[in-house]
């Protein structure tokens, strides 16, 4: 059966979702989950390939969660286009799409949280306070409704991923985290749902991003092991580019996310930007 | 088949356990579960009986959180008899124990917490900081490494059971939470596990505790809607106990849990009190 054939289910209720779910399993298919905010780009469309690969039955939330985003980030710009996001999930052969209401996913008001200490003290944690709190609590709240055997989040959001997994492994999740590469613009950027927000001349600044990261890699496969070095190597790369505002540049062990002085074991490069206004994040792990 | 004759299975691994549930719930049992400490007295029991006559496979975890202690509590006094408290499981029909190690339940530093806000502020949680951030994990992790369709805990902690019923309800769990009624002595003392510590005058001192509670229940059912009135009364039974030293008494509402002057809806009066060392805690719903 070609699987772009068959039509992508919609439900918005965590019941519908539960009963869908049960259903598949009943049938004895391996359930795949990959958490959206939307605005599905190749990023995401990997994911997808690598659950429809991998498992009988695919499921794609899209919800912007307002818990996630601070009173100044761009919860009210954020794309929100169903359509479009549907028929995307369609052509990647995803079999169930939950696109719950905000009042859906919080019916009261939210006095429960579940919170990764450590790992979201830097790095974006550090800019963007509750940021992780949020994206903990619903993740924690997403994988219930689902029960997945495994859920899928990408490389980009490096610090999210590092946390996702602790959470699962502290909480005794039974969920695989299965990490999957970031997915890059034939020019290096970092494929993103911000992207869009770009101007012309900004996307084209924005590539110093993925040479600045490029130059980490050089160093750090050339034996460099001084953190302050590889940091401000990429700071220069960033820095001849007008057009971008430095947040941060990071240098962290790849598990605990805590800042280095000497490089040992395997580390994250972690760079933030903002581009005009709108704020890009790019990684690398290495090795 | 009498059920007291069957013998009770005992796993001291998440691993273990999961296989266990999984095989009785491809049998479509329905899955029972009573959170426990060990330290057993017929307040468990009652939370036992009422899992094996609703579910066909009973699973009571035995685990003493120190998660949940504060530094200068009962951490390492409290009881730990496996044995016991396995022949008490046995007697009651439970067909499984979970008595994981502390280095099975916290393999690595715990990072990862849930956190009810709001309802841990007052009662207990005024006096025992951390302690509900311990339970709610602990909870959280038993749920997810057993996942039951139905959990049962006592009303004798009634903060407990609100914050986990709060929990539940705001992530998502796939459990029913059931609450089960106080267990007494003859002479009232609600069952502890903490009562075995009590001295024989400090025990017979301890009724007091379950009398101002009754006095309480008649100034709410004689219409008195004054919650100092009622908080008074209470002080007033307890003060006549030398032996006593009370920690709270507060009259809060039974959801949210917050103070209040006038009595209107669904309102626990709530009670903490030194007898000696021993701390005791009791509560009433009214109505």
């Amino acid at each position: 059966m070609n699987r772009r054939m068959k039509s992508v289910q919609i439900v918005h209720t965590i019941e519908g979702v539960r009963s869908a779910v049960a259903e598949a399993r009943k049938a004895g298919q391996r359930i795949g989950f990959v958490p959206t905010m939307g605005g599905l780009h190749e990023g995401h469309g990997s994911l997808m390939d690598r659950s429809v690969s991998e498992c009988g039955f695919t499921v794609v939330s899209i919800f912007v969660n307002a818990l996630q985003f601070g009173p100044a980030e761009d919860f009210q710009k954020y794309p929100r286009e169903l359509d479009v996001d549907a028929a995307f999930c369609e052509r990647r052969g995803v079999d169930l799409i939950f696109a719950p209401t905000h009042e859906e996913m919080y019916p009261r008001e939210q006095r429960t949280f579940v919170e990764v200490t450590g790992l979201t003290d830097g790095l974006c944690g550090k800019y963007r306070p509750g940021h992780f709190r949020g994206v903990t609590t619903v993740v924690a709240k997403l994988l219930l409704a689902v029960l997945p055997d495994v859920a899928y989040f990408g490389e980009k959001d490096g610090q999210q991923l590092a946390v996702v997994k602790r959470m699962v492994a502290d909480l005794n999740f039974p969920v695989e985290i299965c990490p999957v590469a970031t997915v890059r613009e034939p020019d290096g950027l970092a494929m993103s749902t911000r992207n869009r927000y770009l101007a012309p001349e900004e996307r084209r600044a924005a590539t110093a991003v993925y040479r600045s990261l490029q130059r980490a890699r050089a160093l750090l496969a050339g034996g460099e092991r001084d953190a302050a070095t590889v940091r401000a190597a990429v700071h220069d790369v960033l820095a001849a580019e007008r057009a971008i505002q430095v947040q941060y540049v990071e240098v962290v062990d790849a598990e605990e996310l805590q800042p280095l002085s000497y490089i040992d074991g395997r580390v994250m490069v972690a760079v933030a930007v903002y581009v005009g206004g709108t704020r890009l994040i790019d990684n690398l792990v290495y090795p």
